[in-house]
């Protein structure tokens, strides 16, 4: 427990200001995926985190921001995809690293965030975008390893398949319910490779045409 | 407009107890694709329905037994894959009709319900269970006819498969935000029955075999 009314020392990275820091945005996780984000407030994250109301205030400014600073850092270590030597497992890889993800207290959180009014939020939104825009281009290393590896149609569109990796994961999350599971993420990292190396994803599709193998 | 001061005729099915029925369902629908769940209210829905609160509170007792109805309503019809004769036109036609209804007012009603504190009412959910079980067993058909045709393995997990199918359309619906058009639709088609011929869907995988075609 961090207290704002205990004496402060000298500012330096990861010290008392880092931690309170650190308090405050795990206290607003916990809150969030506890009891919504109707139920959120500045208050219980106070008192959650043993860290002032005011502290909270002068430094986030509101709950919006300060949810949206609690989201960026849930989400700042990305997932770096695993180079394996073989498409499929570097997909299977990486899809359990996400279904990991979504069973722990980040899945709890995005739920509890996308499936709430808080989606509408600028800050929350903005975390959204900047997810898909950073993450995205690291993922579709996986289907670039394979395309150099001659294993799928050199124009194969990896945005499209990294998105059909973990779209019945998110899926699951957020509309079935039901368990993911690392048997699910490897059906869904075979289900992937093997569209991709049919040329399901290739660019030169037009919606109608057949599919194509190299 | 349906108002309840106008005088009562003899009830019948399809007379004024069933318009004012599906003026208040389709005002209710209406008022949370606008304006979302947090502000819906029963007295909005009267006043774009043009039927009295009381009436609404009377049949129906509550908003949340309310938005339950009006869901209901909105899912009624299911969409029955079309029998085209082959795995991928089959998948391409089912695909293209859910990304038609989710770019329809569907899928601004089910953003706005599944985005927000609405999903977590025991009315909203009860719809939204009852929907995968009656749904599934319709859309796993086209696997099944594929199955008998000796398209894909015997064992292919059909449930698993179509879930395949409409999760990237979901996907963009409550998450990426892009386009759910036509060419989109054809891609989650081609990838699936690329999949579902390869054998990725097949009960015989422990989550670590390789890929295996029949």
């Amino acid at each position: 427990m961090t207290h704002d009314s205990s004496p402060a020392p000298i500012p330096r990275p990861g010290g008392r200001s880092s931690r309170i820091r650190d308090a405050v945005l795990a206290a607003t996780l916990a809150e969030v995926a506890d009891r919504g984000y109707t139920e959120l407030s500045i208050g219980a994250i106070a008192e959650r985190s043993g860290v002032h109301k005011t502290t909270i205030y002068r430094r986030w400014g509101s709950l919006e921001a300060l949810l949206g600073a609690a989201l960026e850092s849930l989400t700042a270590t990305p997932i770096a995809p695993a180079d394996t030597g073989a498409l499929e497992s570097d997909l299977g890889s990486y899809a359990s690293d996400i279904a990991q993800m979504l069973t722990g207290e980040t899945g709890r959180v995005l739920r509890a965030v996308i499936g709430s009014d808080a989606r509408r939020l600028d800050a929350v939104d903005g975390v959204r975008r900047e997810l898909f825009a950073s993450r995205r281009p690291l993922s579709e290393q996986i289907f670039v390893r394979a395309q150099r590896r001659g294993d799928i149609p050199h124009d194969t569109d990896a945005t499209a398949a990294v998105d059909f990796l973990v779209a019945p994961l998110y899926f699951r999350l957020l509309l079935s319910e039901e368990p993911i599971d690392e048997a699910f993420a490897r059906q869904a990292a075979r289900a992937t490779a093997a569209a991709a190396r049919a040329g399901a994803f290739a660019r030169r599709h037009d919606g109608s045409a057949p599919c194509a193998t190299r």
